[in-house]
């Protein structure tokens, strides 16, 4: 923080790592361990955990039917805009080393409030993204990446690249070019788009193909802006199917992935996959990841979880240990995640208004994925599932199987050796119930 | 019928067209009228119905937790099972003789009772071509489209194309191309693959790019036989999310759209639209047709309804003017669907056992779209919608818009101008109520 | 509005009444007739439409991801809190007038702003209601119900009579009070209570059968309250499953119906039922309408509709005919709504900034329930349904059936009857597909 | 088994209970262990496991798109029934020995194969329960519940006690008197009713309020022939939102209570909760059992699981832990099941051939239940959320909070306080987080 200022944790020191058994305090790692290893290679840098700057530092506690309640200084309708935003950078960087994470994420709008005109809002975010680098460099904290808000603002109601008005996109390009920078110059390792806004609230009065070429050209620009200024990060887009918008067009890995083939652009961006936006979609996290596997097309996490009953995005805390470990399985198997990272996406419940609860949802879930990458690394060096399905798949690397997938049979052929009746397949156990049991053995040790 | 055979109907001669006033008959069209000319073409050539085979004739009104409830003759446990074959094949060319349909649309078990082996399946399957073929040349009835039944027998319980066993996928071949030629002899406009078990159960046993692989191959193969029997109608894929199994890799359109473009098949295949696999998908049915619209990819449609209370395929038979009308809308707008149709894959309620139900459930499918036809006939005549819409996106026609989508502006461009402070754009109303009360009135006119 | 201020609606008059054909104009009522008889009643008095205050003059068009676009003068953030209230009040009778409802609807909160203390608070809502007062005499529009807004402070996070603070349940308490002195000294027609907090985020930190007591006695002092000031309106609760809270208790009809049960509260309270949040509750509109009339506790109704492809609370108009029409004959054939109404708790889209949009949504909503009333009444009279229903359960008016329902028959009789064989039901068809052409037939006419 | 019958697992003798981390087989309890004691009871005394007849002996393996993939030699379509009727029971008994639960639940049909009439089918159901209750005496195994399969024939598709034709009330009162009667010479400790086609189709055939006395009639007559007979276990009613039906009238806790206080049912009846069925009403499974305790209506549960992304009911065998310990928990503090046990209402997934996948599927499911006991139990012994509760409403035992509670405080008194300024209350942290790291601890030693 600043040297003159006033930590705002007093309380908290450094969040320790504790034994799992630890009852005595509640504030403490009792599964995640940075330099523990796990697979060869710190727990740490298989994690590489990040705090999102907007749930946990702008987000004031409100929600569609109350006001506010975590009344954070910086959070006053009065006062100087720049001074609180300031303070909120300390505050950030407080946590941010207190916690003892290697990375945090932003929007522009989070770090420098937007000003009245596209200019001087461009001077503060330049003005804020000196002060953060002070702050990086003070501390050793990294950006894991950065992004622009293109969704809060009454311009972008209608969508920011897929807006009726040209005018709007083009304001968007701009805020998106000085993001991006913004993000090269603080080194950052990724830089995202989230399309909150690219959607329809009615098809009624939506041209469905003509925003999707304007989604299209926007993405196009901002990888050609990309390799301009030579920034190495990795452009990643975040799907989600709905909310605000009645329907997104990044809607899940495969709407993004069937996008990304038709503008010619699988190669330039990868995806950042969220949890609780992939049950949305109907589908599980564990799916989502693995599908983008398949398709190499895996990003980075946005780690938090949704509410089964709930049918919007609750953004809480992961805490399922048994969820995360299948989706960090699927993760490692695919070679883990590069550059990309565990974002925390995900805020306090808003009845959580005591600041040290910001330490215990973080807390909680490092934990919960730090457990899971323990329990996933099992599964892996134990080949509790691998074997099963090796065997189960054996058909497909010899004889009959391998002739088809090396497109040696065709429809006729097949059909000729059926009909002399000697393939008459017999069905195999799936093992389910088996493999099931295999996890849970894994988990419960 | 055959000439010996008893009518299975005899109360029904034939669906007569009344006014759409008249209450003194429950059976009749109020709506449907086949020569009703509807912008520039005959009602019955635009909406193309057909009965299907499957619902209709085979489906014993059993659900999970109840026997059948309707005591077809032919459904008999005991009984020979080709002489049943014929008896349903004479019910159901009665059936839609009487009811007036141009189409119907079959899977190769629907039709021929699968035998002990392969060979006497497919000598039933040949037999029974033949019976239908001196059926639709008696009747003129013409078949919309064919496929085979991948997905009931045991063989098939972890999928057909992507089975982990090779022999299953081979099985499935010879299977596809008896009945792609079955349809290519009987004239069908279409061939139809639905992958009911072309998904998992569990990831815990499944390996995804493996299976994904396997489809693609299957799916080239199918389209390689056909250029080579010179089968001359379209290729379709059914989207469905999961049901049986827990997810289906041909979930959406989008996602199918990911996939043909993968495997280079985008030329080769169409998409078969079912309404209530739209709405399981979370997608509303007018979505997933703009979206097969916009991508140049809309085949056919499977016309039924789901329950919005109930998340399983309840198979319903449409009947909400208010949804179809903004379908159909869509379809007309995209050119319609050439050599697709509307094929009812829609279901009697397991309670609904008199053989009347069947008609009374078909005749208001089919007042329920022609009604639909009619109103968004209007829509797109009065110009309803399009002229709103047009102006909403006039900036993307000229000036900065069109620079943007010619590809003659950069980020760092737009940056410049809207550096300048020219650009701010004002948003606009985006009418949504206006124009859900434009509709409105088209509809209860 | 007051003698001295502008119309904030200058281009409006008064929406007129349209034939249902014309095309001339879109701002006009084509079903809708104030003065048309309906089953011996006029229009207006089946429907007893309401403003509500709070979507239509209070919310600015925020969502959970972006700031207001609506940009009305009274929501500045600067300026004198008292004279917004009143130039809103103006606004607020401006608009009802010129659209021609007789009712309106607000919290209290939503005509007088909270001010420091509950004192001036409370000063604040008594200043305002005299104004109010004086509006409605000068109009002659009525308030079909006042409540209290328990749910947008801080101090409402946990609860307001469910809250683990005994001073928060006082603090709601008092607030009550006022607001339905308010509302009784305003003439209104019907109290309401909405549980908005009342509910839980986590079980980890509830108590419900505590939390359950609290709402008891809450509900128990509110009547006896009403009935101490002599007021003669009805109170009516508001279930709502979840949002905001992750569960609330008046989750539906039945939970209601059980709590009331339970407490000994049933001729107390009537319920208010919102389409909204019936479909999120997974129920039909229609099936709660009909299990509130067989209960005997329908109260009022809150028209709006959600999106069946969104998980939370859209509160869009009503638009459909072919929803509000069957529960509007549900309604009918209970008796109709008593002193309640159709109140819109619904609001615009965050994209319709232009202040007519308001009159478009509310026109649309008039027309659309109006219609359904006229389409509802059709059913009625021609017993389009009725008969059937009748004849289906005549067997329960004589002999067996109704020995068994007046209690004279036994487990043990009707065994004997069942052994005898001469019992053995064969079932009858439900008849599901020939009713819903039937219904269409009256909606298509 | 039968002295001369031949075992149909013949590689199983006994599931042996296994240290934890053994890993040298995949078929033995690691967590359940029937004689460890667990606050104070035996673990076999807490969890009371029963295993169902229906799915584990009588379900195919067929689902909506396929037939039976089993293949048990008692599903053949020939046969003699009542010689594979007894088979399946030799089966079953060597099933529950070998797997070691103490309780089994049947159906009436699942052991005694309905016959043409009435008579004839009660004579095989009595025949049949001689042969169990030999098997019970010779094995110690114990019934935990009977019921009668009201469902499955034709007969009751539209219901059985809200059928339209009474004579359909008479046949299920038939049969349920003899189930329940079998029931009680089998000693068994409950009788559940599940109404599986109570409910509607839709509301256009159905006369709600008549259905519902029917209903109430038939659940009185039901405890009426309880006392007759002496029978002194518990009647259970199991509640189900939809499925097979669009709308079931027992649809979740709530639903059910309002019932049995509207028919003076309450101290009739107590509730069976299914896991799986909770969750298709859009509850947690904890919130129903949490819902069922506070009204003292809690009886027995139905363990499984449903697939999240999957809207029936997929009825898999429970495995998390985490979901689990909290509904045991709230069990635990509501002082248990009483008579009530785990009944395993849960099948194999279709692919899961082999015989031995059903000893897998109820050893994880023990298992999971099991490890669940031990975790709920030690966040009970350690008071690991019961502390924080318990102060976060303290606020209710004394003061102003009691004053309210007995009806000491009215709206005038409780505005009186608060008028005075003294009243004004701040909100505290919930906690959420923190609850969920404690529960977490537990969950991961």
């Amino acid at each position: 923080m600043s040297p003159n200022a006033d930590p705002f944790f007093p309380e908290i020191d450094q969040i320790p790592v504790l034994e799992s058994h630890d009852t005595s305090t509640d504030l403490g790692f009792r599964s995640y361990d940075p330099d523990r290893e796990v697979l060869g290679k710190r727990m740490e840098d298989h994690l590489r955990f990040a705090v999102c700057y907007w749930h946990t530092f702008c987000w004031p506690g409100a929600d569609v039917f109350g006001d506010g309640t975590l009344g954070r200084p910086w959070h006053s309708a009065n006062g100087d805009a720049m001074a609180m935003a300031r303070q909120k950078l300390d505050v950030a960087f407080e946590f941010f080393s207190k916690l003892g994470v290697p990375f945090f994420c932003f929007h522009d709008r989070d770090i420098a409030p937007e000003a009245d005109g596209y200019r001087e809002s461009a001077a503060r975010l330049d003005e804020m993204v000196e002060a953060v680098a002070g702050k990086m460099e003070e501390t050793g904290i990294r950006l894991l990446w950065g992004t622009a808000n293109l969704f809060g603002h009454p311009r972008y109601a209608a969508g920011a690249a897929t807006n009726p008005d040209p005018e709007v996109f083009a304001y968007a390009a701009a805020q998106v070019k000085h993001a991006l920078e913004a993000t090269h110059r603080l080194g950052g390792e990724n830089y995202v788009l989230w399309g909150g806004r690219e959607g329809y609230e009615t098809l009624l009065n939506t041209d469905l193909r003509q925003e999707s070429l304007q989604l299209g050209r926007f993405l196009a620009l901002v990888a050609e802006h990309k390799h301009k200024i030579g920034f190495e990060g990795r452009l990643l887009i975040e799907p989600k199917p709905f909310e605000p918008t009645k329907h997104q067009y990044d809607s899940d890995v495969a709407a993004i992935f069937a996008f990304l083939q038709k503008f010619d652009l699988v190669d330039q961006y990868k995806i950042n996959i969220e949890v609780n936006h992939a049950t949305l979609a109907g589908k599980s996290f564990q799916h989502e990841i693995a599908t983008a596997v398949a398709h190499g097309i895996l990003g980075s996490v946005d780690a938090n979880r949704g509410d089964p009953q709930n049918g919007w995005d609750t953004d809480q805390f992961p805490n399922s240990v048994e969820e995360m470990t299948l989706a960090i399985y699927e993760i490692l198997r695919g070679g883990g995640l590069g550059s990309g990272g565990f974002n925390f996406d995900a805020r306090l419940r808003r009845q959580s208004i005591d600041p040290l609860d910001l330490f215990h949802a973080h807390v909680g879930g490092m934990d919960t994925l730090a457990e899971s990458l323990l329990r996933a690394a099992t599964l892996l060096e134990e080949e509790t599932l691998q074997g099963f399905v090796d065997e189960r798949y054996a058909g497909w690397k010899s004889g009959l199987g391998r002739e088809i997938v090396e497109g040696k049979q065709t429809l006729e052929s097949l059909h000729a050796e059926v009909a002399t009746g000697k393939i008459d397949p017999a069905p195999r156990s799936g093992r389910q119930e088996l493999l099931e049991n295999r996890v849970n053995s894994v988990l419960r040790r």
